[in-house]
């Protein structure tokens, strides 16, 4: 079977041990049920409990109120990239505001613009998206249908460390696919929030959205059901046959992070600490470490940097994975190392990766 | 933890115990990893191994040809309803044939005639879905873009025992999610056949679409790129993050497949002796027991029928669930019992049910 190492992949991604160690015992038979989770209708009792104590959880930890819908959907955010400009820009307003701060927000931009007008109330491309805007930046149109941005870019390791403010009335969009539930968010500033799970929040196979139910007021009935929010907030996630084992696992990350954190302020702190560990080392060994983020745009989430050469880069990656440090590749459009430190990324890995770092900056530099 | 039992679930549905046990032993460390697979990306060596294997078992077990390509999608029967006559329906030829046998066919009817013109070809709602039509019943357009059914009614257990025949040029779109790899089929009669996974092929949260390529071309380049078959072939399902651990339980199970059976048609074999036992009973105990399929209609993998009355049926479900025997309940738009029993359905249990079916009958008639 072989020993587990520390993987630092950004996404999907390291999942908590406990989660996996329940996974693993009630694989072959859920407690009481006679069968694996796998095995029994999303209709069941069972399921039932599951799902409603995941919302549930979701609800704790975000203090979302009544008026969202929890939804755990499939498609990934590439399908939220279609979906939300087709519910969103009602018959009425076919127009929506979009802030380009890396990869992702990019690749929703294409999304709405098959669907409707785009505006560009910001973009970094210019300078290879290595920092987020301040409000005062932003281009913002009064009656767009929506404001929509990326809270954290995994690929170029930005992140908004506050929401932007879009105009009265205009509800805010959030992809928070690579940081959800990382920290705890103001949910009343939002109309919605979406997060593909296999950063934080589980494993691939399920986006969960959680918006204002009155924003799903503005979806056209000739909608395909499954692209319309009002199937899935009508039947509680059931309009069709959830993924059901990624939603169990959703629910053992939430029970983890209840019972090991009590609060994602709790977490945060956590989330604080890793990525200040391995800031401070491209910092202090700036001659030889490049943050590829600017510093008031650092991801707490994803650490992207470079080294004076390519070579450098991969005899990094090569000495780091013999060390059990792996997946630390960074992306191609970015270059470099990434070192992606989710909630489940255990404090000591980090301080492996720390230690590593400095040492392999004091051999080579 | 307590004792597997025999589980008549429609779906999600039972699993063979070997995936299962493969899943739990691998559950915290794939194999020379490090990691789950569901930690890991699937842009690495290791998924990609997993991906090409299933495809691979896939192509296999159903002697599909490089024509066709095999996709690994999300979004399930319901998203396929939309997405077939979204990209089928080419600017062309807004019109389709469909056949109407049953409650998930009717679905995908209502969702085709969002997009286009819907000729009902044939329809067996007036006898309650009891039946699939011969060929010389339907009411074929000449050139349809496509001719849809679905092979197999999950609710009301009626079953195509062959394929229809479409006019020449027109293609053959086949729903076989519950009983998708319950036999071999001939692939070159079809244009595109697809399952949701979690009958006979996997968990919940993976669609698996086996489509000629060439049928691919008629797609509308301003559609939405997860709704867009194009973008799944262009990528290998890579056009974003699949469903990574559903599809390495569909690999596990294709495993199984061919280690076990080695081809479908020995599958096949087992799947028609198991269901011959039922409907031996059915038959043999016909004023206990009325089969709600017509004979020459009967699905091999759900077995619906009723008892005298609603009391019996309620004391058949109680007893049969105290003898370990769990999930038989009709559903609602058919009521009485459902046994489904896919590929992993062990004879024993069928044999078990059918011992109590003959026993219940025996006690209460």
């Amino acid at each position: 079977m072989g020993e587990r190492l520390y993987n630092f992949s950004a996404g999907p991604a390291a999942l908590p041990v406990p989660v996996l160690e329940k996974a693993r015992d009630e694989m072959l038979c859920l407690p009481g049920v006679g069968a694996s989770l796998m095995e029994i209708s999303h209709r069941s009792p069972a399921f039932d409990e599951i799902i409603n104590a995941a919302e549930a959880n979701l609800r704790k930890l975000l203090d979302i109120s009544d008026d969202y819908a929890v939804l755990f959907l499939q498609g990934g955010s590439r399908l939220q990239f279609s979906m939300i400009p087709m519910n969103l820009m009602g018959a009425g307003n076919k127009k929506a505001d979009y802030l380009v701060t890396g990869s992702w927000s990019k690749k929703a931009v294409a999304e709405a613009k098959k669907v409707g007008d785009v505006n560009i109330a910001y973009d970094s491309s210019d300078s290879n998206f290595d920092h987020v805007p301040d409000q005062s930046q932003l281009n913002l149109t009064d009656d767009a249908a929506y404001l929509y941005y990326c809270c954290n870019e995994t690929i170029q390791g930005v992140q908004f460390s506050s929401e932007p403010t879009p105009p009265a009335g205009v509800p805010l969009v959030c992809d928070a696919s690579s940081d959800f539930l990382h920290r705890k968010l103001d949910m009343d500033k939002y109309g919605m929030v979406y997060a593909c799970a296999q950063k934080n929040a589980g494993p691939a196979g399920v986006t969960i959205v959680i918006m204002k139910k009155e924003l799903a007021e503005r979806s056209d009935k000739g909608l395909a059901s499954y692209l319309n929010y009002n199937t899935h907030i009508d039947e509680n996630s059931m309009g069709n046959t959830p993924p059901t084992f990624a939603i169990y696992i959703n629910k053992l990350v939430t029970d983890w992070l209840l019972d090991e954190f009590g609060t994602l302020d709790k977490m945060f702190e956590q989330n604080q600490s890793k990525a200040a560990m391995l800031y401070e080392v491209i910092d202090s060994k700036s001659d030889f470490y490049t943050g590829h983020a600017k510093p008031g745009s650092r991801s707490v989430m994803n650490v992207a940097f470079r080294l004076p050469n390519d070579d450098l880069s991969a005899k990094f990656l090569a000495e780091s994975k013999a060390a059990g440090l792996t997946d630390l590749k960074g992306h191609r459009s970015v270059g470099g190392i990434r070192a992606s430190i989710y909630n489940a990324m255990p404090v000591a890995g980090v301080e492996k990766l720390r230690d590593f770092m400095i040492d392999f900056s004091d051999k080579n530099s």
